[in-house]
């Protein structure tokens, strides 16, 4: 199993903090040393950083941590290899484009005997279920809405359909983003907090680090949160229901 | 325009010598501030860095400038913008899949009127004529070659067509690999060497660097490096011919 982390805001922020929590689990608080990865989404474009180090022992890692990288939509991954060895074509999350736009997207969990016939247009590079999941979602997307992309309604209900078919064959926690916002599918597992005016001070349960985000926000700023377990030890994490697909927008649950 | 930075080898070698040299030309010696990016090939994965801001002032082509990432094809740029914004979504090299692999590419120059067909199954993100010409050329070389990805002799003729077919637009200067080769395509000004055995001295024309690479390398090792401008003052650059396009594995030319 794996770790996932997603930021969707309405603002451009930093990850800085629940990153420095969250890569602790890559290695030192838990064993989820098979490697790591992290994209933000910037405008159109995406950063995307993978390593197949441990994160804790990762310069790039490191560089992240120090480096505020301000973003809408971020979506975070720390690797236990369950599937496929490990490698850097291995790592979460994966990029591909589609209808003209970066589509970035993790998994934690292990399907069984996931084998979609897969027609060319998206191809795995790895070796991971994960990676087959994507490609097979890219797919059926373009299959059913062809060269233009459709109205969030429409793209949420067919996501949410895929999302539940992968699910038969094992845990598929997910988080998938355009840029513009972020889908996040729990099967087992997966919390979420929104972080608004009035804002307090957070402490992290991986690493002894708090911050006041009074002191770093505006009374308009709203950043919603999603991790496969509470990063915080003192805010009020909400669970998904198994079989939910969330779409956050701004950072506000829709 | 923009600078291209390539290196080929037999065995994985860092490229920060080289990459010093060049960084300094995003902002320092040269005008190219409009952004700069570079992706290591790692087995079959990729690790992609870009960013808009200028290459000397940037903290992760810092990190690229200290962290010795080994690679045997790494494509790098530095960008002057003529066409399309300074955005992410416009630096270069871009990277799409194909065939379950990843293609790199980067391109110098500026294409006129260049306005391709595209079908949809590559899209450009950004506004640039250079990702249109990278889409353009993954499209048809689906369309020629199915999804069976051809020998490398079919594929270095029709790839060869393509780049004369671009070029008539305007100037195409490009970098393209799948990791295991790297193609180059000369439509004004390229130049490449081999650092083989014996390894000598090589000092850096943008900065006050010199390596002894007899030092760092086995008598086995054969490095490539192609590039828009010398990078260095005491080697033997040769130039490509107007219309070129040479490949490049294991560190030789082919």
């Amino acid at each position: 199993m794996c770790q996932l982390l997603a930021m969707n805001c309405n603002v451009p922020t930093d990850i800085v903090f629940s990153f420095t929590g969250f890569a602790m689990r890559g290695g030192h608080t838990d064993t989820h040393h098979d490697g790591w990865g992290i994209a933000f989404f910037e405008g159109a474009g995406v950063r995307h950083f993978v390593d197949h180090q441990a994160a804790i022992a990762s310069p790039i890692a490191e560089l992240i941590k120090r480096y505020p990288i301000k973003s809408t939509n971020v979506i975070a991954h720390i690797r236990k290899a369950t599937q496929g060895q490990v490698a850097l074509e291995n790592c979460h999350p994966f990029v591909r484009e589609l209808w003209g736009q970066y589509w970035v997207f993790a998994h934690n969990g292990d399907l069984k005997e996931f084998h979609p016939l897969l027609n060319g247009a998206f191809r795995p590079v790895g070796t991971t279920d994960s990676e087959r999941a994507f490609c097979y979602i890219l797919q059926q997307l373009r299959a059913r809405f062809g060269e233009q992309r459709p109205p969030l309604a429409e793209l949420r209900s067919v996501l949410s359909g895929l999302a539940h078919e992968i699910a038969t064959h094992g845990t598929f926690n997910m988080l998938l983003s355009s840029g513009g916002e972020l889908f996040a599918h729990c099967s087992t597992h997966l919390f979420y907090l929104v972080r608004q005016h009035p804002f307090d001070t957070a402490k992290l349960s991986d690493e002894d680090v708090s911050v006041d985000f009074s002191q770093v926000t505006t009374p308009d700023d709203r950043v919603a949160i999603i991790v496969t377990q509470p990063l915080t030890t003192n805010e009020r994490w909400t669970a998904f229901q198994p079989g939910e697909l969330k779409l956050f927008i701004d950072g506000c649950l829709r």
